[in-house]
């Protein structure tokens, strides 16, 4: 199946966030450097959604879409068959992506200066979302222990000022990959029940989990949590779609859901078709053999990774349960951010993201994303070595 | 070229809003009925833009867009080419269709309770938007005068209750296809001045404009408007790509430009990266080529329905100066509402746009979209005449 994954596709020139933005946004020039920031793939999605975009091409009207069952449909088969996560397809509610949807969380349930908290290192946007809402952000720092995350719910507690309206949960989380136990899930729910927070768990990483791990979407960790519950999710990092801006709010509470589909009405919100289109050929078991052989080759890529960048005296890439974000610690080289940094960009040449963009913990880390073809993974590991050589 | 526009093409099952909703939304069966409500047209879209579509299919990779310049750069070009109007491609903000652009722009420069003023009879969606974001409507109605509408200022200017803050113009009007002149567009910008009223003139059906008109844009009109002046346009009605719903405000003025982008990047607001890409490839000469090919058929498509149904005594087609919405007054038959919309629904059975809806004005009309293969209209027209056959 690897030739669904090996080939080098040239992605400069088509307007890609990853490749085409890289020299401006992080200095480094796509003709030489390797682009590994933004949590997209460099190879085609899976072949059933690349055939509907075909039969849409076909048929060649792009009309008004008018009908959404399809959609609902396959998103509540999605979660059911892969997730053991029965949805009711009213739950869902689709979304301009969660960037969007997260934006309208916080609007229809918050107040402008409001608190949002999240648990942190976590995907950077969630802070930027809640500052550009003009909501004040509370960062709950994960516990670091070895190669991995634990809550530390104490700590946590002590942490809320009183004025938390919603907890952004990430789960699996983005970056470390953790993917959470029921125990750790039931936790967060009765963290949010105490605190009286919305919880608003983004599982959009669901999808991505190695052997050894069951991902438990949080509504089957704690159905109690229903009457303060959002789940965003998507198929967009799973099929390589995030561009066509394609996301599902799943909720289960029909008080909440009104609430949220009254204000999208209130936008006249409606998502692209042919993006709907697929994302419902996506859910498809089509979808999910070609999802499974996609796991299967990032475990491959997520080998090579850690094997050449571990073997760096000092840089330990962490163990990912789940994700193809690598999330590498640096500390150990005893140098900080501004001395590892401009090696991974000026010498290794390459793009990756700061680990202190995403909060608290770190500071010492970039992420590192690894779906691209394993030759540039390998490719990427060999320049970390160079750019790392004189502490051999 | 009537090979791009004669062949029938079954929109059943595709989730088309005009035919797959028709049953539910307007009593008449897409088995045996004809759909000629929502402003889509019923065939392709031009081979340029399916094209662009086939290539972002060989292609595979549909991840996160980061590059607009192309977009705002063809949107530029085919405003200077087209409509004479040298827009700055800075001025191009990209909105989800104009229905949410035309949301935003309430939410942006009004607050609930202020008042939206618009001349009717027109676009329906004008006052359920002013409802949904809890404005409240002002109508200004139209001069009927034989055939066609005028603008009569002193009347609209009595119906002012004060508390309006925005004007949205329809350039050409939907429905009834006036292209206004500079004067009226003086006059309305005036207008607008007078009452310090933010300008939103939506122009989103300029490129199907009929020999003997001239489109002129508002800003080329009166560029001393510019300061209160937003102008939704897209390629959606032009190309028949509204499902994809990439519209664009174009702002000349840079504090209202301001506004408007800070609001977008507020909620996260992207559009979909292969709706842009259509949208670019939409914008060129391949397809203006096209468009002249598609206004041309639809000449003909008009000729042949205003031959039809003006041969039926009392019912009235009024000569379109624009668009494919034919505006048909049925008073001449001395029925109301109730009786003669039975009759197109139930005899001829024709799904098409209840007059009223579109406001003061729209009493004793109906509204057919013709943007469909000439048999079909030649059919619709037959049915009408069946279906009023007792007038004959
Ligand atoms: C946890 C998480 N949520 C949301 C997103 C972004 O989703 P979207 O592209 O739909 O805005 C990402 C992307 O990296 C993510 O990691
Ligand atoms: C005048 C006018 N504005 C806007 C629209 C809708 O635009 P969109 O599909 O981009 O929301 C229409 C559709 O008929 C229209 O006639």
């Amino acid at each position: 199946m690897n030739e669904l994954f090996d080939r080098i596709i040239d992605r400069r020139g088509t307007g890609s966030s990853k490749w085409d933005r890289m020299k401006a946004g992080f200095g480094v020039s796509p003709d030489d450097g390797l682009g590994m920031t933004t949590a997209d793939s460099d190879w085609p999605t899976a072949p059933c959604v690349i055939e509907a975009v075909r039969q849409a091409a076909d048929h060649g009207i792009f009309g008004y879409m008018g009908v959404r069952q399809p959609l609902y449909d396959s998103v509540a088969w999605w979660m059911g068959t892969r997730h053991g996560w029965q949805v009711d397809p009213d739950w869902v509610v689709t979304v301009q992506g969660l960037g969007f949807g997260i934006a309208m969380c916080l609007e229809v349930w918050s107040e402008p200066g409001d608190g949002v908290a999240f648990f942190t290192p976590v995907y950077h946007e969630f802070r930027i979302k809640t500052e550009k809402a003009g909501r004040i952000a509370t960062e709950l720092p994960l516990e670091r222990d070895g190669d991995t995350y634990h809550l530390n719910l104490d700590d946590a507690q002590a942490r809320l000022t009183g004025r938390e309206k919603i907890l952004l949960w990430c789960s699996p989380q983005n970056p470390s990959g953790r993917v959470w136990t029921v125990e750790e899930l039931r936790a967060v729910a009765d963290f949010a029940e105490r605190n009286d927070l919305l919880l608003v768990s983004d599982e959009v990483h669901h999808d991505l989990v190695y052997p050894g791990q069951t991902f438990v979407p949080m509504h089957v960790a704690c159905p109690e949590v229903t009457h303060r519950l959002v789940v965003p999710t998507a198929a967009s990092k799973t099929f390589n779609v995030a561009g066509m801006r394609v996301g599902s709010l799943i909720i289960p509470d029909a008080g909440l859901r009104y609430a949220m589909r009254g204000r999208l009405r209130q936008l006249d919100y409606d998502a692209a078709s042919l993006g709907m289109v697929m994302t419902t050929a996506a859910y498809s078991p089509e979808g999910a053999a070609w999802v499974d052989a996609q796991v299967a080759y990032l475990q491959g890529n997520i080998a090579a990774f850690d094997a050449l960048v571990n073997a760096i005296p000092g840089v330990r890439s962490l163990p990912l349960q789940s994700t193809y974000l690598g999330w590498v610690d640096f500390s150990g080289t005893g140098m900080d951010f501004d001395e590892f940094m401009p090696r991974i960009r000026d010498v290794a040449r390459i793009a990756a993201s700061p680990g202190p963009s995403f909060g608290a913990g770190g500071e010492r880390f970039m992420r590192f994303n690894l779906a691209m073809p394993r030759a540039r993974i390998e490719d990427a590991g060999q320049r970390l070595q160079r750019a790392f050589s004189d502490l051999q």
